[in-house]
């Protein structure tokens, strides 16, 4: 029978749920919104019924050897404890893996979401075939995943791996952090919203003037046809963005840096701009080394990675 | 007998040797000046004859069980070959290693030196006990070592730990690496010379005015008796620094960051801002547990360290 792991992507909105062979094929899914509660119970109790129904839905398709999970948070991996988790702060301190796996009776892996994303872009996406990779998430905010030779950079306390928070303009904007111009508020698709509206009155011509609340999509749009306003809004992301990658170049030395999340849509409105300041300003041996690529597998990378670290641990 | 290594800093300028115990105590060291050549046989012929001397002075001292040499270059450690040596031309490419080894008939270990000097501070000096530390110089350049659960972080062309290229300013002061605003453009010795001559026409009372030739060592004696420019400078070149360390705290979150080279000995009029800079910027958990420290073992650090690997290495 073939081995299969019941991998879920725990984020602050969806719960997200899929049976994962050995593969990477996924055998099913299911999706479930993340109870809004200060309750751990709650949140763990929804977490074990999606899983009890997605084991039952593939009982005759396999045995499922673990349960992983990727979550928005700091964790001890060894442990299996989420340390801290902004967006679900009741999971704060929980000893996850313990808990799940005494409802499941199933061996429980935990992971970061961006680490997770990293391994699954190397595993079976745009980083495939490398063993030094870099992944960027261009988000509601923007995440970052390390891996160096085939581990994940995790730190000592797996905070590790936050490229969001390098600072690309010491007097800059200010972050939700606590510090001043953070990547995470020149390149993600929340600040290309907040350059456009700061940019506007410059560019009386754009057809982004008109909309009353503008969306990063918007933005994107409007470039696609030429738009000056949306085009200088991406060079803006994609000129931080590289400083930013030409400086993890320089101090890591990857084979690969992969960059997802919505705001990648806009690759070929940014991503010249990115080449440019890491063609500029890292050293030629590792900028000429170095490969940018869109990642590949989108939402599922998380699932997927966290899958490939429970059958590499268990298997 | 005591087993020992022969462990050498070819510089620029100075090609030191020390034999080494397993412990760590210097028996015996030698000083020459590295040849100022084009030639490749030079600078080794050079090395040779220096090992020579060393070997015999010591020879009733312990048994030399391997050559260990610390250069200013990115290296390929595996093969012992030297990549590039911007400092030493002569040797750009050159299969340093087996060179070596068939005229002493002892095995070589190769070693970027900044690499090195972070190992020897991790082994002996002020990050003795942690796993997870970054070595920060700052000498005519920024020069970095980074150490991640005791490995050293080469990168996959061995070029990875360039600390002193972090871009801190995107349009700031050209550097000679191609890129502007570069750490070392603000927190080098030879950069707090430049900040010095940049601000002096806002500090007519500063004794900095009238010296002719202002060193990092006069800012540095300016500062103690509490000269205005000086302190500036010091609040300069702390700024930048905190900022690039921060960034580096939320990449990598290390348990140390030794600071060590020349303008280190400025410590107390700069440690104060570069850590203010870490706490505002960097994430809350990482920046409590990381240490500041000052590097204690100054121009052994790499001799030492490259002697340690050797002992890890062959023994």
């Amino acid at each position: 029978m073939n081995r299969t792991v019941l991998a879920a992507d725990l984020g602050g909105t969806n719960l997200r749920m899929a049976v994962i062979g050995e593969d990477g094929k996924i055998l099913y899914r299911q999706k479930h919104e993340t109870p809004k509660t200060e309750k751990t119970d709650e949140i763990i109790n929804a977490f074990t019924e999606l899983s009890q129904q997605c084991i039952s839905a593939v009982k005759n398709n396999g045995e499922i050897v673990a349960i992983a999970a990727a979550v928005p948070a700091t964790i001890n991996a060894e442990d299996g404890i989420i340390s801290k988790a902004p967006n679900i702060p009741a999971l704060d301190g929980f000893r996850f893996s313990a808990a799940v796996s005494s409802e499941l009776n199933l061996p429980v892996i935990l992971e970061n979401d961006a680490n997770s994303a990293a391994v699954g872009e190397q595993w079976l996406g745009a980083a495939k075939g490398f063993k030094n990779s870099i992944c960027v998430t261009l988000g509601t905010g923007v995440g970052g995943g390390i891996i160096i030779f085939d581990r994940i950079l995790r730190g000592i306390d797996g905070t590790a791996g936050e490229i969001g928070h390098i600072c690309v303009e010491p007097l800059g904007a200010p972050c939700g952090c606590g510090s001043r111009g953070c990547l995470e508020q020149y390149s993600s698709a929340t600040a290309m919203v907040r350059l456009a509206r700061e940019l506007e009155n410059q560019y009386p011509k754009s057809i982004l003037q008109n909309k009353t609340r503008c969306t990063a999509l918007d933005i994107f749009e409007a470039g696609k046809i030429g738009d000056d306003l949306a085009l200088e809004v991406f060079r803006q992301m994609g000129f931080y963005l590289g400083v930013a990658l030409a400086g993890l170049v320089n101090v890591l030395n990857p084979e690969v840096i992969v960059i997802g999340g919505g705001a990648a849509a806009g690759w070929e409105l940014f991503i010249a701009h990115v080449q440019e300041q890491i063609r500029k300003r890292a050293f030629h041996e590792p900028a000429e080394r170095v490969k940018l690529v869109r990642a590949e597998l989108d939402d599922d990378a998380g699932i997927l990675g966290v899958a490939h670290l429970a059958f590499e641990k268990l298997i």
